[in-house]
């Protein structure tokens, strides 16, 4: 994508997220945690079938692995971690969200680009097993440090 | 896509929603319901450009346009709606959707249809235009017959 079209969407990402911000906090809870929702269960599908719980079916890991890569940076360019939204619904996510918002944003970065490189990799089971494993590192990496037990 | 494919797939989650519609009550609810939310939102992004609420970018209309585009058959291919979901968590889900299931599925379908329609659209703000209006008509008429008050 060319760098200008990544700014226009940047720009025009900002005002959509600085809307959203606005929604109640309980609004912006709601929809980063249906988001993380969604994103678990296509995960759990394409996990299945690198353990050979599920057999493979190439258009199926690539509609999971879309699923996965539309939502994977949504709910941060939403804006949906907005101020005061560590409260106002019962939420995981941790303060260190707000207090260390350049690291959190870029955990959040390693995550949507490694989802990003799913589709593309689910065309074949081995490549989808590799990519799969890098996901989840990204995941863990950002639970660990912005997801409370 | 070749009818082969199109079976396969059709067998493969008909192998996933058996396994999901086995989950408990309360977490298929909760996840039809997230597809939803999710899906609310990429609607509402597409509605504002649509509106001039917000100015059309392209990758951005198709960012949200995918988005609904592969959430948008999920719920029940993936089993959310199981045996005895009309209960267990809050839910507006009406129970026509388990006495009438095959219209239940005739509406889903034609919501999916349009939504895959979506991304080839969200190309150009007019074809925009005219795929969103045609998507709130199936959204509605599913609403309105399974949708409680």
């Amino acid at each position: 994508m060319k760098i200008q079209h990544l700014a226009a969407i940047a720009i025009a990402s900002l005002s959509i997220s600085a809307a959203f911000a606005q929604a109640k906090p309980e609004d912006q809870i709601k929809y980063r945690q249906s988001a993380m929702t969604v994103t678990a269960r296509s995960v759990g599908v394409l996990s299945a079938m690198a353990k050979g719980d599920l057999p493979f079916n190439k258009e199926l890991a690539q509609r999971h692995a879309s699923t996965i890569a539309d939502l994977s940076d949504l709910p941060l360019t939403a804006g949906a971690y907005g101020p005061g939204t560590d409260k106002g619904a019962p939420t995981k996510a941790d303060p260190k969200i707000w207090s260390e918002a350049d690291k959190f944003k870029a955990a959040f970065d390693k995550f949507s680009t490694s989802a990003r490189s799913l589709p593309a990799a689910a065309g074949d089971l081995n490549s989808l097993k590799t990519a799969l494993a890098d996901l989840g590192k990204t995941c863990k990496g950002c639970h660990d440090d912005y997801r409370m037990k």
